[in-house]
């Protein structure tokens, strides 16, 4: 029997394991956490079928491992399952950050097994297995970060994973990866913890927390999200986000400046806000890449294992010719 | 028959007339709107029974007027009421801010009327009224600020509607409430915005914008709102703004160093943020006077009219000795 690894079993590796248990249902999921209670919610909850209660047991005959884990954590993970990893497993990984991550999987995951890092662009307010539910990814995009040295065959596996979970797979590399989600990602996250730092720090913070509405409670949001994955993405992220609050301060500054003169320019400037955030939402602005890489519905996990019957989930990815000259040229540049 | 009047049919005025017709079946509502189609589509999804085209005969035959106008609009619309408005009617508004509005009022409104100010702390993404609902206001916060002239029975009118469609009321004068909504309402558009325009404005936004996901959305969400309503708050709340921009700026600034020094002091002000909020949310912090003000679940529109009986809507606003407490504490603080 096939054997999927999940370490890691907060909202994001909770959640793909349900989804990956409803659509193979032939698989195996061996799930592993720090929190021993952990574990216990997500295989209650249906997000695995098995808990393993040591990292390298965890992996030992897998064929694909997800490492589900703050990325802080990640480097620690890694050094405690690569020589337990079958040769030939897949591993990937769903951290927030990859540069670093793709460093320590050269540096500590042997040779004999493939590394393609991974980042599904979706999340939810409640931090860990409570808020964990299937479809999270739904529509989602996901980012791919391969190697250079991963092959045709795991970068397949790890995009017919992404598909199956209903996600949309974009292929970067590590650098251009953490720069563009210090922007939307990462600068969200030291906004929203410095307007609840700001707010809750003010001698008037009872009275206000009585008013604080919706508006209060989306902008902050963030500072809700789990203290140890934020810790790891300003660590792993520091300089671009660095550069991003200082880039941040800037535009803060020239917006604060039309508020005093107001009239006329601050009408143009929040209108322009209004409408970029339309474009957005529209997806006027959205690269089309990932968009247009699967012209195709998912098919059925039962119908993917029944139509190519073989031995390796990367059978999973399959071809999509388009797919294929993405991955290319992607090799050729060198990433 | 007894006529409540609304003027301005977005979000927030199109809500209330949803929640009143339902509530007060025998009551005519009767509305308007400075564009014509808002206001045929409120008619049209139940928030009013009749449209005037003219803001005087909007109010002519009203007991109660809620002004759901921008704030910069609640000038204006009060000089064009002012004369046809009935004597002993009661004028409200549902405003951002307070300190202009009580100011106009105190104006432009003639002796013969009463105006009580009121803020509910509510709404949601989509603008206008095609973002109106009912049971908008179910449980929120609703400010209401009297003038120091108010009648007793015209603030118990007020309070007895904001009652009637689910709100909590919370008195408060107005300088209090412009200072303190400026931290938690204003200060979130601002921060809102400024990530809006820095994410949109950078040369890499085309393919940022593929990867923003949620906590892009949520954080940059109040980007979405009315930019007249923005243009509003910003100009009659400037001076409490601008110094609560400033107060963030410091705040970023001493989150980004703990970034910049990473370690346990990040960790310390993450876990701050995140009990900061946690509280926040499970309403620890919250002022327990909201709260303690009324006792009782909210009798039936149906049953309070019969039990009345009267001619007044006024005595919608029925007696809650604790609330006439407060309205006598707040009129001897001079609010």
């Amino acid at each position: 029997m096939h054997r999927i690894a999940i370490i890691g079993l907060g909202q994001i590796g909770a959640s793909i394991g349900m989804d990956l248990r409803a659509k193979l249902p032939d698989i195996e999921i061996i799930g592993h956490d720090i929190e021993p209670s952990t574990a216990g919610i997500a295989r209650k909850r249906g997000a695995v079928d098995k808990i393993s209660y040591s990292l390298p047991g965890t992996v030992e005959d897998a064929s694909i491992v997800f490492l589900s884990v703050p990325v802080t954590a990640v480097k620690d993970v890694m050094g405690a399952i690569g020589s337990s990893l079958s040769p030939g497993a897949i591993v990937t990984d769903t951290a927030s950050t990859k540069v670093d991550v793709l460093a320590w999987a050269g540096e500590l995951l042997p040779d004999s097994v493939e590394f393609v890092g991974g980042h599904p662009m979706a999340g939810v307010e409640t931090p860990g297995v409570d808020g964990a539910q299937s479809g999270m990814f739904e529509n989602a995009t996901y980012a791919v970060i391969p190697q250079a040295r991963s092959s045709e065959a795991a970068v397949k596996t790890v995009v017919g994973l992404v598909e199956l979970i209903g996600a949309k797979h974009y292929f970067m590399d590590a650098n251009e990866h953490d720069g563009l989600v210090a922007a939307v990602s990462h600068l969200p996250i030291a906004v929203s913890i410095a307007l609840m730092r700001s707010a809750s720090s003010s001698p008037s913070w009872r009275e206000m927390a009585g008013l604080a509405a919706g508006s209060f409670r989306d902008v902050s949001r963030l500072a809700s999200g789990s203290p140890a994955m934020h810790h790891g993405i300003f660590t792993t992220n520091r300089e671009s986000v660095l550069r991003w609050i200082d880039q941040y301060q800037n535009d803060l500054t020239a917006f604060r400046r039309l508020i005093e003169v107001g009239g006329e320019p601050l009408m143009d400037g929040l209108e322009e806000a209004f409408d970029a955030r339309d474009g957005w939402l529209r997806g006027k602005v959205v690269e089309t890449e990932a968009a247009k890489a699967f012209d195709e519905i998912p098919t059925a996990a039962e119908n993917i294992m029944g139509t190519f019957g073989g031995d390796r989930l990367a059978q999973l990815g399959r071809r999509v010719s388009k797919q294929e000259q993405e991955i290319e040229s992607r090799r050729e540049r060198g990433s």
